[in-house]
């Protein structure tokens, strides 16, 4: 009673030895390259829009990019108690950029993605997620991300968000205690860092590394969100967030009720429910 | 770059013409059967331990079933104020039994399900989630559940959980105003029903019907619940509750925090967090 896939009507993923496939009936590719950092796929697909794939890996679907977009910026916006100055580290759809401008306190969002073929392609393929690009506050690089923390001023930016691949191949770098150091230096007091941490059913080694390396460079309160990303690995996804000094604070919950973002899935109320941690999360972290 | 999924090797679900499919990598069948109502398969996995499919829709896996069970029962429970008849239809694999026994209060609980085979092989296949068939206030019942309610007596429950399959098959009549209303009939003053409401993200226009029919069956406050669930499409499932007379109740907090339920997933802040409605969700819901 299983059900045969054929290839060339379906795309289907598999990585990372979780023994689990996704995958998306395809109308058509609509286009395919080898930039020089990764291999770009977009398809048309029958229920999802437009999908892209980097490296075999679905990075984002129109249907369902909103709940990740939304969760790695609103949440760590409405922690930090005034973000003016944001960094993003990789993050080239710029879905998640769109949603960082739109805190109207934000004064500068620098987007630093390592390949412009990925924002070239989201400009064409999905330009939705593109249409605050030409916001002044906004700067797109293109640029290795590490090097570019390394190399900024110390307490520069306020808000530090890495929503990187895998942690494999060319972003396998930004999961470590190395980039999380240079992270921590360049946060000013009271800044924060978030990272997308992959999923809690499949990846809770993953993430208890992330812990670890976040707690080796410097960060002492580190706390997770959890969020459904049907195209991702389980359905399931987190991102995880930390201070730079002191406990994460209570986030702002008043300031989230009453903005206006026009989110799909973010509400004060699911940004609380986000936080809340299953049992086995918590054994599976502190079980060594 | 798509993968091919060998049949062979992979057990691939895709129904309802989602466009999605969802493949989990077997080691072996374990056993299929010809039910005198459904097909039904057990494998083992790779990297999910046992699972059971039912008419070629995957009904539960070793390592994630703990997510649906918990929050098919937990919740309902401590938003009663004091639930000591429960009834379960459908549920033949034991999971929500268990769960629900886990409530010391609980003095009955019946599972109806049309399928004794699916429980037997539940007892063979998933012993753990059969570990408390044997408590003296459960009642296992291998009928039709629909008749089952229908021939109850007016208020004689406090709970009824709808554990059911999709609403599609034998399942069909379990998501209708007919059977609703007699499930309205059955409950005591105070009641709940609880019903397995599909997928936010594929299944609005099923969840919105659920409503409806839950309306028109006299049920006047409908509140859903969101929760992850890997095996089932899109990994994001829901529950749908509805009170008999009055609004849902804010639900037990204090008794669900104090209480120790060796639960891997439910916790107070979880439920709390799972009642947070998404902005698309209510637009989706209230758009006709």
């Amino acid at each position: 009673m299983s059900l045969t896939l054929d290839p060339k009507a379906w795309f289907s993923e598999s990585l990372m030895d979780t023994g689990i496939a996704f995958s998306l009936k395809t109308v058509k590719k609509l286009h395919e390259e080898q930039s020089p950092f990764q291999f770009i796929e977009i398809y048309e697909t029958e229920t999802f829009g437009t999908l892209m794939v980097i490296d075999g890996a679905i990075m984002l679907s129109d249907r369902d990019n909103f709940l990740y977009h939304e969760m790695m910026s609103h949440p760590v916006l409405f922690t930090h108690a005034n973000p003016k100055r944001v960094l993003i580290i990789g993050g080239g759809d710029c879905g998640t950029l769109r949603e960082v401008l739109k805190h109207p306190g934000v004064e500068k969002a620098q987007q630093v993605d390592i390949d412009e073929r990925v924002t070239r392609l989201a400009e064409k393929y999905f330009p939705e997620l593109c249409d605050a690009n030409g916001d002044p506050r906004a700067e797109l690089h293109f640029a290795d991300g590490i090097k570019w923390v390394k190399e900024a001023a110390d307490g520069s930016y306020d808000v530090i968000i890495i929503d990187s691949t895998d942690p494999v191949g060319p972003a396998e770098g930004l999961f470590t205690k190395a980039f999380y150091k240079d992270c921590f230096r360049s946060l000013a007091a009271g800044g924060y860092i978030v990272q997308q941490s992959e999923s809690p059913l499949l990846h809770m080694h993953l993430i208890r590394d992330i812990y670890h390396a976040l707690d080796d460079a410097g960060f002492r309160d580190i706390a997770t969100l959890n969020f459904p990303q049907c195209v991702y690995p389980s359905g399931w996804w987190s991102a995880t967030m930390a201070c730079k000094d002191g406990p994460i604070a209570k986030f702002r919950r008043e300031d989230a009720a009453k903005a206006d973002l026009k989110t799909h899935y973010y509400t004060a109320d699911i940004h609380q429910g986000a936080l809340a941690i299953p049992p086995f999360f918590k054994q599976a972290l502190y079980k060594d």
